[in-house]
């Protein structure tokens, strides 16, 4: 059934957002934290869904639904160092009837450092239970 | 006011709660961030309330009141680093009507690596403004 | 090469470290934040080495070999939430020549909320690039 | 001794740094996290030295110091929430041999949510003790 619904977007606009690398960031082996490139990339998806005019109060309030992660996938290719100006992508590569499918990178100039894989779930806000996108919300997406 | 329900508690006893430093609380200067040192007495200060039999939980649904800190007074010594095993201290030091003054160590064996003064308000649930300790709560913390 | 000295590990225990739930974990979403779960899972994994007598310190001065995460993959099944007691479990699945997979799970009680499979490799402390895991290190594994 | 060569700055020019509020950093209370406050100001004091072209790597490799906080007080007055675009400001309020006293305020728009006054010393990388502020450093900060 989700098949149906699911598209491949052809077209799949790559949203970018800088970020420079500070103390917190970084651990005592002299590289960012493992973890951090996770807050990194919630950072740029939340700027990229700002800028789709997808308000997270909106959702919660006026849709009823929130979006949760279902899973991750981050492969760590290089690390990031204190004082990096990194680049974090967001691209949206799938939309199904309740979920995305993000990928995102960490850059640092041409190179990448992470890659990412996020499947992102629409649930209802009191349930936690999986919902439909909302129609009025799905060609935000790019649908 | 607030003055005359204060008290100079006599009996301060010492909630002790041991924690060891993971890559995750360090920074690339190979020592503890200093932001997590308040992370660190957070996990001590709810676990002492725990062991007040102050649940988080009733407090807010039950009582309709919740903690917040005011102010806060941290003072470093000496580093923290990975793998040490640290001891979080957790003293009542004087019980007002609506605030709580808190004092807290972080030890490493005898040496003290920081220390902090906290006040806590308890405020209103749905208001967020100062609300009174409620009475039974208060021989909890020892009055 | 790397696939002779590979070793599906026959025997797998389990380490399990518990862990509180308390506000520095959760989100404005009244759940524990999607990345702080990798934080949970690092504190288990450090825990396991140090009851394997691996101690991170003579790994980085004596062997001259750090680990560092080469990759993640997690699922998160159901939401854990503030004061949750939760169990981190760490099974190394698989020891190859300079890399281990392990296996960690979150626990509420008998509930699973979360599972990783971690890629963690052994690079030189000064070059981090891949490096051969020390023989004298490989048995404390289990082989 | 150091109070000779310690200035009342005249000037104090405010470095402010604007700051998202993203779901890291805040915590079940539907707040931002009380320690998260010390990371946006860390954020904040580290662009403030760059714009003072006071690299840290410089400061570490050729003039062999670096900057610990020692004392910090941080009064919250109002909650910042998920969403709250912030400002966070820097201003040097005095300048001693071997101390910088910082003063730093969390803003939503005209609203003051926090306030903290912090003393950092300039201590040797190598010893980690007090060590006096290089002359051709002390400029930079407006002296």
């Amino acid at each position: 059934m989700e098949k149906n619904i699911k598209t491949k977007l052809k077209t799949k606009p790559i949203f970018i957002l800088p970020t420079r690398v500070y103390y917190q960031d970084t651990d005592a082996g002299g590289v960012v934290y493992h973890s951090t490139y996770l807050n990194f990339m919630e950072r740029a998806r939340y700027e990229w869904m700002r800028g789709l005019d997808l308000d997270i109060k909106s959702l919660a309030q006026i849709h009823r639904v929130i979006f949760m992660i279902r899973s991750l996938n981050i492969e760590y290719f290089k690390p990031a160092i204190l004082d990096d100006l990194l680049h974090v992508t967001v691209q949206n590569t799938e939309l199904g009837k309740a979920r995305i499918t993000i990928l995102q990178h960490v850059l640092r100039g041409q190179i990448t450092l992470a890659s990412a894989t996020i499947q992102v779930v629409c649930v209802g806000a009191d349930t936690l239970k999986l919902a439909s996108l909302p129609i009025s919300l799905r060609h935000k997406f790019g649908n």
